[in-house]
C-alpha cells in the first residue's frame, strides 16, 4: 500500500477516528448526528515546503492529516469540528449560530421522503386525489431556499408527483406533478404546513382537487415504447491492446508530461492538486467550488427554487457509481469516494472518478503545397470525470487534460427537468410545456470553478487584453485597418467585466517570469464563454446568496479554507459569505498568490426535447498556455499515422495512399 | 454505376465537355486559360419538384447538368460561361467587366511564384542578402487585396523568406521573413514594383541589406530536434468489427435516422444537401459560404493582407488528400473532390472528404436515488470532414451529425502564422515575437456560413429570444426573482446583433406548424459562439468588401445563385457584391423561403505556442431542433452497456458493477 499523501482522498479509517473521537466528546444523550466527514487540505505554507521536498526527493515534513466534521447535537444544534486523525485530538469544535445549516445528508433526505409521504396530513391530502388504482404517490425532498431574514429553523419542502399505476420503480414521476407541497422541519420532522401550487396563469392556487388522469411521458426504456430496434447502431470500439499511456500510484496521475494528483471530495467531487506540465508548475488546485440553479418562475412557493448542489447537499456524496462501458469507454481506471451515515461510520462510494485517454481529433497540421508533404498529429487526451445525481438532475464534469499543454474543464447538464403543474389550455410566460400537464420552468445553471494558479510559482497576476482599433492616422493607419491590444492589470480583490466585442481574454500572468521569446511574461488564458449572469434582482435573496454568480472572473488573495464561492455554509443562508466577503477591493492580488474563480452560466430554457430525460448540454471553460512556451510543446508527439492507429476504408472504398509525413 | 444525381459532385466527363465547348467557342489565339469549373445547383423551384418526386417514388423530372466555368481569353480578359452538359451547349458566355478578378488557380500561383523568385529584378534584391552558403529564397504568392479605387489589374504580391541550408524540403521558411515584397501583375507577369517591409516599431524600410543569420524554428519532425521517444503515447484504437452504422450510396448517406447528401466543391469544400432527420425535414442546404482574414498591422504593404479564402482562390481546390489514421481514425469512407487545370483537363483530388462515425461521451443521464437504477445512452456522431491547405494556413472543417438532432459546425485553424520580419529588441503592439527576428501580427479569421432551412418546408422565420427579468411587483414578483423570455421576429433581409447579456438565441422556426405539446412553432436552434466582428474601420476596404464579417448573423430571401456572403467575385474587389446587396432591409424573410448566414468570428492574437505549427484553434456552430420534435428524439436509442461497448479496466484496477440499467 502506497503511504498516504496530504492530498489523497480521506481514508475510512480516519473518518471512523474523527467521528468517534467527536461522539466520546458528548453524553450518549447528545445524539451526535453526522451530515458531512471530510479532509482539511493542508496550509499552502507547509504544503509548499512538503511539495519542495517531495521534488527533490528530500525527507518530506510531517504534515498531520486534519478532517473536519459536521454534525448536529440534541438534534437541532449545529457544529463543526476539526480533527487531527494522525495524533487522534479533537483540534476545535464549535457550536454554530441559530439558523446556520448544515448540508442535508443524502441518508437524511431519504427517511424524510418517507416521512413526508406517510404523514397523515399529508395522507388526507393524497386522499383528496382519488387516485386510481395502482397509482400512488412520490416526492422530492428540495433545499428550502431562502425568503424571511427571520427564518432561523432548519427546513425541507417536498414536491410531490404521481407514481403511475404500472408498478414500474423507473416511472417518471416527473411528469405528473402535484399541487401541493409539505414543509417540515428537518431533523426534527415536525410538520410545518402545505404550500399550494398555482396552475394556471398567475398566483391562485386552488384546494386539491380529485387528480384528472394524464399520459405519463416515461424515459425508462421498459416503459418510453420506443423500438430500439429500429436504429442500427453498430459498436464502435475504443481499445489500448499495448495499454493506456497513463500511470497512476495513488492519487498520482503522469500522463504525457502531465504530473497532479487527483483527490475525491463529499463537498467538491473531485479535486485536481499539484498539477505540472513538461516539468513546470501551472497551477496548485482546481475544482469546482459552488453551482447555485435559481429558477425563474415568481409564483410562491417557486421563488424558493434556489439550489447549491455543493454547499446545502454536496456533489462528491451525490457522486454516481460510474459504469465500464456506459460512463466511461476505452480503458478506465477507477477511483472511489467515501460517503458516511449518521452515525459517521464512511462506505465506499465506488468508482465514482473516472480517469481514460481519448483521441480529439486533429491536435496540429500543415502541407506543404510545394511537396504535398504533410505533418499531422492527433490530440490526445487525458480524461478525469465524475457525475452527481441531484435528485432530478445530473450533472458531469470532466477535466480533460491535453497534449499541448490546455486544460478543458467541462461541463454537461442532463437528467431530467424539474417540472411543475400546469392546467390545460395555459401557457405562462417563464416556463415551457413539456408534457400533457406539465410545464419546466425556465433556470439558470451557475457554477464557479475555483482555479488556483501557480504559473512558474505562486506569485501571479490577472490581466484582461481587449483588442481595440487604431485610430485613422495618415501616416499610422492610413487604411484604417489597424488593431492592437490593451492590457489591464487587476491590482486589488474583485470581479472583472465580460466584454466579448473587445474580444476580452483573461490571462494568469507570472511577471517575475518573462518568456525569452516573446519578450512578455508566462501566463496562462482562462477563457470563459461570454454568458448571461444571474437574472435575480441584485437585492433578492437569490443574489444576496449568490454574489458570485454576478461576474464571470473574480480574483481573490489566497487564503487557507477560502473554498467555496458562496461561503461555507449555505443551506437557507441569508447571505453570500464567500466571494461576497473575499473579493474586498482591499487586498492587493497583483503578483502575489491569488485565485482565480471562473463563473460559468447557462440560462435554460427548457425545450421539449429536454424531457422526458434531457440530452447534454455541454458548456466549457479553457486553460491554456498563453506565451508559457517557447514554442508549440507538442512538437515532440510523434507523427500521425496508420501503422500505429490502424484505421479502415469502409469496405469497398478503393484505397488511396496515406498522408506521407515523412520523405 | 449509380444514376447521376443533381446534387453530386461534379463528374470529369462533365468538366471535359464544358471546357471543350468552351475552347470551341473561341479562336486558338484566344489561348482560353482556366481558373475554375464546377456545377451549378439547380434552381430550388425544379429541385424541390424532383426531391418530392424522388421521395414518393415517382419518375423524377429531367433536370440538365449546368456547369460554370471562370477563364481569361486573350491573356487578361476575365469570362464566365454557364454550360448545359446534359444536351452540351453553351447557355452564357460573357466577358466581365476590367477589374473584376477571378480566383486564381493554384497551378498558376505555382507557377507565378517560380517565376518570381528567377525574375532578374528580384534575383538582383537577393543577391544583396549575401546569403551563407546552401541557402536559398523561398517565397509565397498572396492574393493582392484592395487598397484603391482605380486598380484594374489583376496583381500577386509574394512574401519572400529565406530557406535555410540545411537541403531539407519541408524546412521552415516562414521563419526567416525577409523585408521585400515583389508584386507582379498576374497572367502577364508583368513586373510591377518591389515593396519594401518595416522591420522597426513603425512604418519607415530601408533597402535590402545582407541578411543577418538567426536559427530557423523548424517543425518537421526531421528538423525540430524533438526527441518524439521522450512521451509515451500508446495505440488507441477505434475499430468497428461489424463495420459502421452508416451507408453511403453515391453521394446519398443514411445514417441514425438522417438522411441527407453529401457533395464536394470547388470553392466550398463540401456541400450538405437535402438534410432530413427521423423523416422530417430540416435543411436544404449547408456550406461554408467565404472566409475573410484580415490582419492588424497597419503599415504598407500589410494593410493588403486580407484574403477571402473561397472566393479568391477556393477551398475545395486547395482540399487536401486524407490520410487514413492521420486526419481521420475509425471506419472510414472518402470522397473525391475535381480539380483542373488551365487547359481545362480536369484531375481528381482524392480522398478530400472523409466521413466516419465517432462516440462523444455521454447524451443523456439519469439515475433514479430511490433504487440506484440508472439509464444512460452514449452521444453518437456522424462526421463530415474535410481540411484545406491555404498557402500557410490549415483549415478544418467538420459537420457532425448527432443522434439527438444536433448538428455541430466545427471550425480548426492550425498550420503555419502568416509572419514578418521584425528587427532584434522591437516590440510592436499589432503583433507577437515568435522567434528570433519572426513576428506573426493579430489578425482575425471570419467565416461566413450559409445556413438554407427547411424545417418541415421551405416556409421559416428567424426569431431572437432576450431572457429578460420581470420588473419586481408586490404580487406579480415579489421576491424579485422572475424572468421570462422576449420574442422579435426578423420580418425584412437584413442582420440580428449580438445580444449575450440577454442570453439572446436564434431560431429558424416555421409559423405554420405548431408543435403540439409546447404550442409553439416548431423549430432549429442556431447556437453562434458571441464574438467581436471585424475590427477595421466602417469605411475601409477591408469592411466594404466584407459586409458579412460586420453582424454575426443574416437573413435573406431565399434567391438561386446568392451562395457566397461577399459576392461571387471577391479577389481585389471593391466592395461586397453579397450580404451587401442582399440584406436590403426590402425583402420580406417572415415565413418566406429564407437563407440564415451565420458568421463564425475569431480575433487570433497569437502566442509563442501557435509557432511554428499551431494546435488547433476549435470554434463551432451548432443547430439544435429546439420545440421540433414532442420529446427527446434519442429515447430510441440502445442503453449503453459492456457488453456492447467492450471497455476494459485499467490492469490491477478491481473490478465493480457495471451500472444497471435494467431491472
Amino acid at each position: 500500500m502506497v503511504a498516504i499523501h496530504p492530498f489523497d482522498t480521506v481514508r475510512d479509517y480516519e473518518v471512523r477516528l474523527a467521528s468517534k473521537l467527536v461522539k466520546d466528546a458528548y453524553p450518549a444523550s447528545a445524539n451526535v448526528h453526522f451530515v458531512q466527514i471530510d479532509k482539511v487540505d493542508p496550509p499552502k505554507k507547509s504544503m509548499i515546503k512538503y511539495l519542495e521536498a517531495e521534488k527533490s526527493g528530500l525527507k518530506v515534513p510531517e504534515i498531520p492529516r486534519v478532517l473536519y466534521c459536521y454534525y448536529y447535537t440534541n438534534t437541532l444544534d449545529f457544529n463543526k469540528a476539526l480533527v487531527n486523525v494522525t495524533v487522534g485530538h479533537i483540534i476545535t469544535k464549535t457550536q454554530l449560530p441559530k439558523g446556520v445549516v448544515g448540508p442535508f445528508l443524502p441518508e437524511d433526505m431519504m427517511e424524510w421522503e418517507e416521512h413526508c409521504t406517510n404523514h397523515p396530513l399529508v395522507q388526507a391530502e393524497i386522499a383528496k386525489l382519488k387516485l386510481p388504482k395502482g397509482y400512488s404517490v412520490r416526492n422530492d425532498p428540495w433545499i428550502y431556499a431562502t425568503d424571511n431574514a427571520n427564518e432561523r429553523r432548519p427546513l425541507v419542502q417536498f414536491f410531490m408527483y404521481v407514481l403511475a399505476g404500472n408498478g414500474h420503480s423507473e416511472s417518471n414521476h416527473y411528469s405528473l406533478p402535484l399541487k401541493f407541497s409539505p414543509v417540515f422541519e428537518a431533523f426534527t420532522k415536525k410538520f410545518i404546513r402545505i404550500d399550494y401550487l398555482p396552475g394556471g396563469y398567475d398566483e391562485t392556487t386552488v384546494p386539491t382537487q380529485p387528480w384528472q388522469e394524464v399520459p405519463c411521458v416515461e424515459y425508462h426504456p421498459d416503459l418510453n415504447g420506443e423500438d430500439t430496434t429500429s436504429r442500427i447502431v453498430k459498436p464502435l470500439l475504443i481499445s489500448q491492446p499495448e495499454g493506456p499511456s497513463f500511470s497512476i500510484e495513488g492519487s498520482k496521475v503522469k500522463w504525457q508530461g502531465w504530473e497532479f494528483r487527483v483527490s475525491s471530495s463529499a463537498r467538491e467531487g473531485f479535486v485536481i492538486y499539484d498539477v505540472y506540465f513538461k516539468g513546470r508548475q501551472v497551477f496548485y488546485r482546481i475544482a469546482l467550488s459552488e453551482m447555485t440553479v435559481p429558477y425563474g418562475d415568481p409564483r410562491a412557493p417557486y421563488h424558493r427554487k434556489q439550489a447549491f448542489d455543493l454547499g446545502d447537499c454536496g456533489f462528491g456524496v451525490n457522486g454516481n457509481q460510474l459504469g465500464l462501458g456506459c460512463d466511461c469507454l476505452g480503458v478506465i481506471k477507477y477511483l472511489d469516494g467515501v460517503g458516511i451515515d449518521s452515525t459517521g461510520e464512511p462506505h465506499v462510494i465506488p468508482n465514482t472518478i473516472c480517469m481514460h485517454e481519448q483521441d480529439n481529433g486533429i491536435l496540429y497540421k500543415h502541407v506543404n503545397y510545394r511537396t504535398n508533404n504533410a505533418v499531422v498529429a492527433r490530440k490526445r487526451e487525458f480524461v478525469v470525470q465524475t457525475i452527481a445525481t441531484v435528485a432530478n438532475y445530473e450533472y458531469v464534469i470532466n477535466v480533460k487534460f491535453a497534449v499541448d499543454g490546455n486544460i478543458d474543464i467541462e461541463t454537461r447538464a442532463t437528467g431530467i427537468l424539474s417540472t411543475m403543474p400546469i392546467d390545460e389550455n395555459v401557457k405562462v410566460p417563464w416556463g415551457t410545456i413539456v408534457g400533457p400537464n406539465v410545464m419546466a420552468a425556465y433556470h439558470q445553471h451557475i457554477l464557479s470553478f475555483r482555479i488556483d494558479p501557480a504559473i512558474d510559482g505562486h506569485k501571479n497576476t490577472v490581466v484582461y487584453d481587449d483588442v481595440v482599433k487604431l485610430p485613422t492616422h495618415p501616416v499610422k493607419n492610413p487604411f484604417g485597418i489597424g488593431f492592437v491590444t490593451d492590457r489591464k492589470y487587476v491590482e486589488k480583490a474583485g470581479s472583472v467585466d465580460q466584454s466579448p466585442f473587445t474580444n476580452r481574454t483573461y490571462k494568469i500572468i507570472n511577471e517575475n517570469v518573462i518568456n525569452p521569446i516573446s519578450k512578455t511574461p508566462v501566463g496562462y488564458k482562462v477563457e470563459i464563454p461570454p454568458r448571461q449572469m444571474i437574472l435575480a434582482d441584485k437585492d433578492s435573496f437569490n443574489v444576496k446568496r449568490a454574489k458570485f454568480a454576478t461576474e464571470a472572473v473574480w480574483v481573490t488573495k489566497y487564503n487557507d479554507h477560502q473554498l467555496f464561492a458562496a461561503g461555507e455554509f449555505t443551506n437557507q443562508s441569508q447571505r453570500d459569505t464567500g466571494l461576497g466577503e473575499w473579493a474586498n477591493g482591499v487586498d492587493p492580488v497583483r503578483n502575489e498568490d491569488i485565485v482565480v474563480w471562473a463563473t460559468l452560466g447557462f440560462t435554460h430554457i427548457p425545450r421539449v426535447e429536454d424531457f422526458p430525460v434531457m440530452p447534454v448540454e455541454t458548456h466549457n471553460i479553457h486553460l491554456q498556455p498563453n506565451n508559457f512556451f517557447t514554442r508549440n510543446p507538442a512538437l515532440d508527439l510523434p507523427q500521425a499515422n496508420n501503422n500505429f492507429n490502424k484505421s479502415q476504408l469502409v469496405a469497398g472504398n478503393p484505397t488511396k495512399a496515406c498522408c506521407k509525413n515523412n520523405l
